[in-house]
């Protein structure tokens, strides 16, 4: 990195979250210095960073300016969001500013709309070409994916009545607790990994065949549902190495097998997301059904649409009539937000740099990173974004 | 072991827990099992399990008989106790039967005299010569100290506002929490080793110089207090490697340094307790008081008369005005019910095991383990514990 002095002609906002149970911030201290270093402003709203632990203080020995709400909203050249902004703070941001967060456009129709009638052109993360080697960096689905991974085993281990290691004392051995993680993307990796730390035994299962050798890497066991009644998938496995659309019947085969394996573990932590979709169904009532009293679910995508998990709720814990708990824990970023902020906060420096030309935000007609541009997509002058 | 049928002349009794938080059971159907080799008929009342996610079933499974409160009380040979039993419980146990438990006779000095004057032998493990080989598989505080240690952690790591183990991202990398763990008993040790797993990089502090050894032997720094202008306790140890007794004037620039020195960590895990005695300070306001925001403290000593932390407060979670967390959790065992249950009901089981001799529960005078009888002591005939 090059340490010359840069002109701050650009600004970029963070406000405190409008959802209460939001702990997370999108400047932290830590990101400010990497948005000097781009030639930005960073201001937040006075507070924004006191639930993930950094004072105003902190903010100003970086250069961060603290502002009023007001402010921010009407004079910074972007914003950055956590939570989907309201129609009134769109609409109380300057007309032709950059609005940068995870707008969940694909699910939330009118949202590009309201961006587009109040003159702002808005990033939404969700959209990031995230196999493109540029957009590792900005990342945020993954490495917040990599703290929800990381937490639900530690809120499981929490709540499971038993110890996960091993463990030898003179009067006899306790057994190891067994992890079951459905889904193996970038939160089922954290999680086996943080599982396998804390010394129990780990198996993981996920429709991608890829994610085998992924799973085996880890040091994990790779389910074997044919040990449970299930289909040969290895067998119909189509070309190039992808999985071939199964059969109605194969996929009923297929969660037969997984409902009756899960009886045979402790913990199950479920990890599948699908941006702007509906979770898969992991695991049906039947297999809930089945496991022993004590055994602790974490449903890391639970949803009001449902998650993957019969019977979970987000934001609650619900115990069945035969003992399971059944932990519904969407957010659980926020519940590590420091780690979290200074994640996703790094994340939303780099996607908003990436943005700055000849001291403007601007998207490139053309440019791989033009697909995040949910509205305006025109080029703003410096005047007037001000 | 001797897998003859043998005759189950005595029977053991355990009841629903008189506390309403306390999740264990002293008697486990694993436990049953070592109870019945040794000749005891184990009994429990109904749902006495339930918490610890034992079902009436499961006991019944494995030969335990499910009795009503009154029936364990008057007709058991003897009964065992997790929280200490109140006086009217104590005098309907049957006369010239035995009672077994944490009874904390060293605090309670009217204990012994309530099961002296109902007529029944109580053994306090409280008391059990810990260094004595035989002991061991009955050391009931070591095997909850363990549990206390792992859960002390895990409750930290859930409630800490970042990570505990180094992450490494597209964006950067998140350095692993640094915690600090005071007193390295039983408790302590776990909990070295169970901060280590998540990947935390962990130092501890003893004031018993053995303690050094033990701590680096798992991977962990021990603090050195000169660094933080302690003083210098090597040149003055006593013979044989005993500290001796310090000074005044040593102990309190010891509390500074520890004090300044606890400003260094994120996670601090306090575990200093002993037995009848209020538990020693380790970490004084003053040092509370210079802990970064966002800190968490678990003091597992924490109790009605102070804990480890000045300000801890037991069952209890305070927060400082410069935002740091002082969890206060005198009963984690507890809070891993299971696990807690399968080991103290082996210690039980092998403690009164001990004290079968032809066909009945005896104290024998002289015996290396008769210091446990706070009360009785005297030979009950079978008749008499009927």
């Amino acid at each position: 990195m090059d340490n010359k002095k840069v002109a701050l002609t650009l600004t970029l906002g963070a406000l405190n979250e409008a959802v209460d149970t939001e702990c997370r911030v999108a400047i932290t201290p830590e990101s400010a210095q990497r948005l000097i270093k781009a030639g930005i402003q960073p201001c937040i709203e006075a507070g924004a960073g006191m639930k993930a632990g950094f004072q105003d203080a902190d903010y100003e020995a970086v250069g961060v300016k603290i502002l009023s709400k007001q402010d921010i909203l009407g004079k910074s050249n972007a914003v950055a969001y956590i939570s989907v902004p309201d129609n009134k703070t769109i609409s109380s941001q300057s007309k032709g500013s950059f609005a940068v967060g995870l707008f969940a456009s694909l699910l939330n129709k009118d949202i590009a709309a309201q961006f587009e009638s109040a003159g702002i052109t808005a990033l939404d993360i969700a959209l990031l070409p995230r196999k493109l080697s540029k957009a590792q960096s900005m990342d945020l689905m993954t490495s917040q994916a990599s703290v929800a991974g990381y937490k639900a085993v530690l809120l499981a281990a929490n709540e499971y009545p038993a110890f996960l290691p091993m463990m030898t004392t003179a009067a006899g051995t306790i057994k190891p607790a067994s992890v079951l993680i459905l889904g193996a993307g970038i939160a089922g990796l954290q999680a086996i990994g943080t599982a396998k730390r804390l010394g129990s035994v780990v198996t993981a299962y996920d429709v991608r065949p890829a994610s085998k050798d992924e799973v085996l890497s880890l040091g994990a066991k790779f389910l074997d549902l044919a040990a449970f009644g299930g289909p040969d998938l290895s067998a119909g496995q189509g070309e190039g190495g992808y999985a071939r659309e199964l059969t109605n019947e194969e996929k009923a085969a297929q969660q037969a097998a997984v409902d009756k394996a899960a009886a045979t573990f402790d913990i199950i932590i479920t990890t599948a997301q699908v941006p702007g979709r509906k979770p898969p169904v992991l695991l049906t009532k039947a297999g809930v059904d089945n496991l022993k009293r004590g055994s602790v679910i974490v449903d890391v995508a639970a949803s009001s649409l449902g998650g993957n998990v019969e019977g979970s709720k987000p934001e609650e814990t619900v115990i069945t009539p035969n003992g399971v708990k059944i932990i519904g824990a969407p957010n659980l970023p926020s519940t590590a937000p420091k780690t979290a902020s200074n994640l996703l906060a790094r994340n939303i420096a780099d996607i908003i740099s990436y943005f700055v030309s000849e001291g403007n935000f601007e998207v490139q007609e053309g440019d791989e990173l033009s697909v995040l541009a949910i509205s305006g997509k025109k080029v703003p002058s410096q005047k007037e974004a001000k």
